[in-house]
């Protein structure tokens, strides 16, 4: 089928190739001139024929926000409108009455499979009426990886359930990092161990914690071993922020997600405050030494 | 090749199945006669050519204890035991060293995959000498998974190493379970989400969170929805409160693991002493109200 | 000075009680007749002598909102309201305008002591400006406890500093109530601890961990060893969510609170969805038994 | 009474000075000229009158084994040894057996107070046998706060009891100076907070968290003003360590504890391994940046 795709970075590009791949003719949009189909998103409407089907994949937040305020104007009744992104779900209810007001339909879809997703497909979390879902199906049937529908994609509800069950995704995953970071850290320092990442490759099979994110650290272990060259430092993109305030909200201890979260805020501090708090009360009540700046640079 | 297999519960049972389908001639002990093919461990070694390859599959502590030390008394120099059980790693250098003061080779195997190791091979990190891992090969090739021997098989180090490694390994699993449960939670809890079942099945595929956990928390889901005839109460057979013991040891932070202890832990509660204490003093400050025993049943 | 109060519940009652010893003429309002001073707001804002000060003392949320609405309502021009309950911080800023439209002062105020404050005085954290503070300070000096007034009392900063510092309070005071606990349930565990309670009273005095929470902990202790009357259901009223929320917003890691947080929740379910998941997965992998809803009954 | 004191640091030191204050005859011993009374061990048990009561103070682990060792053989049948220095409550027992050979009676003794203890008083936990405990009960209402005995002395239980509330009580100090460490991270992260120091400051006084630890933190941050002249690196002096090895056998779960034990860890890492990995698998997935080591110098 015909689709419109707004957003060819990383993701949106690669999405592009595989839905071309798949026999559907995509039209996409981006400001950068060297990927884009069209030059504007107002040609972009007027390249597609009602009803049109527009995908947005693009940085979550005033970006998807403005991107759905000028689809808006440029769409008609009848169209849809998937927001493919990393929006927080509680955006989607806004911007599915947006463009409801003009008869506009909305998804919101959580995509994840990262760099991986061209070749093996993407797995599919959607929100959304039942219409439209199925409206857009040859699209998901398209992203997905290969097998049963429902392996690799799920309708978890209406608007909002997709970005929710993306988030609790993300947020999962964020736990499932830190246990294997945990692992490698255990048998790097463990002289027992001869070489971790031995170990890493072989728990690619057979192993009851076999899994992707697992055949991923090995390959990262093989190609750095001992991680040489690379930084604790590591950003977060909302999900697991969003996901531990969620919890909050519906009442649900998460302390292994909470814990990964942390763990990546502790890794971009230079000097714990807490710690500094710490080590300030053991030298005021016992006299403990305590590590003065000038010592630690 | 010829192996003596002590142990023939749910773990030694397959495993003698799968070596024989490899090839292998296994003579296996077990005190129950339904499954034992020898009626004792001294009929094991006399049926056993020298220079014999004992694995031991039976429970960790003092079972594996008394195993290893009959089994000394019963073979002799040049022999090999391998203890696949889960034993703590430091019993790994006392058992090689009453074996060895008879001239005996002791090799430790964690191993991992459960009962589906049967059909889809084993995981194996081994940990001993070069020459007595080589010598019992043929018994890891067959156990293991199909596929390039690292990728399912490690020498993790000397002895001691394999069952180390194993210990992390069930450490991580501790971890990586916790996370999934933790997701489900959050998508029940949540009411936009039709059906956590459906939403763990699309992870199977395509997802960064999927893993061979994950695709089995999406059966269990689909067995028992919403999980109404299981109890939160769970067991713990030891790795993961070594894992933590050993991290501590290590000075390694294990935040991730050691939450998905101490949940354990809590899951065995009928009511946390901690939190009495914690209601009472809210009690005691504010005059907020307890729930009394009496309410509570 | 003159005072109105709003809200004569288990807080502002005594407040009432303390303010009127220490010399002010205090107009308490409240909607049970056997304790309120006028039958109305409108009666409270006219028995007093412009220009106010009115202190709101109710729960947060809702009941709060609608206070400071009304109170906009019946106030002056000039006039001064402090809200001291529990509100979120963020709740101040529309607060403050609402009032500040019809040119009404406000200022926050975290007041804690709980019960005790009666008789030992309230800490209090206030925010707002400097010539608001100034002119409530003879009722600030009368609530907070005897002694140098910056021990006791803390302008914060603008308006919401003082709900900020308190919401911070708050979730400190989870995570020692939680310390507390945990030292409490490792004693009672313990054979060779006779009496915990007897720990926790010897360490009233001279010990690193003294504090008035392990006093008061002491105290419980004594009046219900083992806390045999006690269920470890806690509820929890806002701000230590509210603190972990923040925490997340600043990039603060937190895991003492959170965890102290996630304990609560924990407390309050009658079985864990995640260790459902738990249990269910190791059955799965490992045939390990599972507790049958029946058995737990 | 008389006392042989073994080990004048910075406790014992102050701990002979506050029992002469009392009235006691005590006979210091340490291996530095500057501070002992006596040259050797041996001129120690000769200058005390049996049945002799000695206190060692020494830092636990081997110092304090040969410290025992020694004493077991320059003192004779009817004498009494007190460890009041900070071993494993493990090691209680063979310490008692020891000198229970020669008929030395032993008495575990935790003592908390830090350098404060000399002049306020030192909390005291001890384990023994009643009619031990009972003979030294002068020197202990001397070195305890003023005021009832319970409140500042516990007869925990028998030999080991002491240790073992010592560490508990360690182990609950660490969560609580943790606790404070993140309630003043997040003030001194929230601009609102003009001067988390005056906050620290104001809750000494009338607020649900002031402690004595509390005090010492607003302390410290008058002198350094936001730990500009600190480290947040912290080491640990074991008996955190030990708090959570206990709850792991005692299957206690701890989670406020392990959190600041780990926090601990951490402090002390110039990077995480953990944190790499996780970087790295973002990298793997996503193809997200990491921080490579180059940039991070």
């Amino acid at each position: 089928m015909q689709l419109g795709l707004v957003g060819l970075g990383k993701m949106g590009f690669n999405m592009r190739e595989r839905l071309r791949e798949g026999g559907h003719e995509v039209i996409g949009y981006d400001p950068r001139p060297e990927v884009t189909d069209v030059p504007t998103l107002t040609a972009l409407a007027e390249a597609l024929k009602p009803p049109r089907v527009v995908w947005v994949m693009v940085p979550s937040g005033p970006i998807t926000d403005t991107t759905i305020k000028e689809l808006s104007q440029v769409l008609s009744e009848g169209d849809l409108v998937i927001d493919g992104g990393n929006s927080r779900y509680t955006e989607d209810g806004p911007h599915a009455k947006m463009l409801g007001e003009k008869g506009i339909a909305f998804i919101d879809a959580g995509v994840s499979g990262g760099v991986w997703g061209l070749k093996e497909g993407y797995g599919l979390m959607v929100g959304g009426a039942d219409a439209d879902v199925e409206r857009a199906m040859p699209i998901f049937d398209t992203l997905r990886p290969p097998g049963p529908r429902e392996d690799g994609f799920v309708h978890a509800g209406p608007v909002g359930a997709g970005h929710f069950a993306k988030m609790v995704h993300n947020g999962v995953e964020y736990a499932l990092m830190s246990a294997y970071g945990e692992g490698y850290e255990l048998l790097a320092a463990e002289e027992l161990i001869k070489d971790p990442q031995a170990v890493y490759q072989a728990w690619t099979n057979g192993t009851v914690v076999r899994s992707w994110l697992q055949q991923l650290l090995a390959k990262a272990l093989k190609e750095d071993p001992g991680f040489s060259q690379i930084s604790g430092y590591t950003e977060d993109s909302g999900e697991g922020r969003w996901t531990v305030e969620e919890a909050i909200r519906l009442r649900v201890p998460v302390p292994g997600i909470a814990a990964s979260l942390f763990a990546r805020f502790l890794s971009r501090q230079d000097d714990s405050p807490t710690m500094k708090a710490v080590s300030a009360l053991r030298n005021q009540f016992g006299g403990h030494a305590v590590k003065r700046i000038s010592e630690s640079g």
